[in-house]
């Protein structure tokens, strides 16, 4: 059955891999599946038919056959589910990868979520300069704890996961803030994940959207 | 083999619900597993004995033989998958349940987290008054899109769920704000969930914690 995923027609940035789609790529091929990608406008993001797949009106979505999905956690974890090569096959193992996964998205995610924020929709606020470093210090907090249990470790818990995947991906949103500079072992740990084969074949192929151009290699 | 959980020897919110360990109690209520809880201090909470545990200092974490989780998401996903009463058995429908847990802790939360960070770690600074209202409306934003998925159905999708339980949980903390009365069926689809036996148990027993009486009934 053809996996069919959405994607930003233009995304707001213009290719950065910091749309969720990249995230649902990444996963795709991690595990080897191929998949199409519907590009979808602003406009029609707001619009019945999308609202029916994703009642948020958001990107990505996920079909295959009979099923459809949002939610790009719950899309990773379904392809992780169905295909080998996200999550490990111990029952306990497994379930601290999908632990991680959760702490990405319910934990990390948040406070940086926040920092986005606080720049693109508070930046001309006369508020901002003064409240962006409680901000950031919100963020500090969740990766000095982060950096302490990655300590020395390629991975979170063991081979790399389907939590590792969204751990790097939430990172990857503070790769231009020079945050992540602070903690060597976690700035290592975006590099690992971003040097993946997998992640630069997803990478190329979202950019490639939004550039207009074929992806290469 | 004994589940144990962790939780607040003395919750912030003084026993209204609000601290994630009532999400797992609920969760375990539903299918009918019983726990046993031991409570840490704040103290305790950043010590390593703790941070073992859960790597961001936090409660509730779960311990059942030689498996230790953190996060309640993947917790409650956990024992869902482990017990009948909390996810379909249809694959897909499962999927979507799933779906809708991680729609509640990575869509839905973080915009009601900065309204709860605005009022609690903001409220004093010159620009609160100016700001809360911006923060209100990104909340407004996803409830007026959850509303409208939710439409006159009792619950997400099909029978109660892991993703009700979740989305349940996370709309309690708007409780005292008012903002879901704006909401009429958000409002009933809370109350839906606060009325079942189980969720009425959870609550007592973490009550009883902050009260120092045992639940009764």
């Amino acid at each position: 059955m053809t996996i069919t995923i959405t994607a930003f027609e233009r995304s707001p940035d213009g290719g950065r891999g910091l749309a969720r789609d990249t995230r649902v790529r990444w996963a795709l091929e991690e595990v080897g599946q191929p998949y199409e990608v519907r590009l979808v406008s602003f406009r029609a993001m707001k619009e019945p038919a999308h609202l029916a797949l994703h009642p948020f009106g958001q990107i990505p979505t996920y079909e295959e056959g009979d099923l459809a999905l949002f939610e790009t956690g719950a899309i990773v974890f379904h392809i992780a589910q169905r295909h080998a090569g996200l999550l490990p096959d111990d029952a306990n193992a497994r379930a601290r990868a999908i632990t991680w996964m959760f702490a990405a998205v319910n934990t990390v995610e948040p406070p940086i979520l926040e920092l986005g924020t606080a720049r693109l929709l508070e930046g001309d606020k006369p508020w901002h300069d003064e409240r962006l470093p409680l901000v950031e210090d919100r963020v500090r907090n969740r990766l000095k704890q982060l950096s302490a249990r990655l300590g020395n470790a390629d991975w979170l818990d063991g081979a790399f996961s389907a939590g590792d995947l969204m751990m790097v991906s939430v990172l990857l949103r503070l790769k231009s803030s020079g945050i992540l500079d602070e903690y060597p072992n976690l700035a290592a740990y975006l590099a690992r994940g971003e040097t993946r084969p997998t992640y630069k074949r997803a990478f190329a192929a979202q950019l490639a959207v939004n550039t207009g151009r074929p992806p290469t290699g």
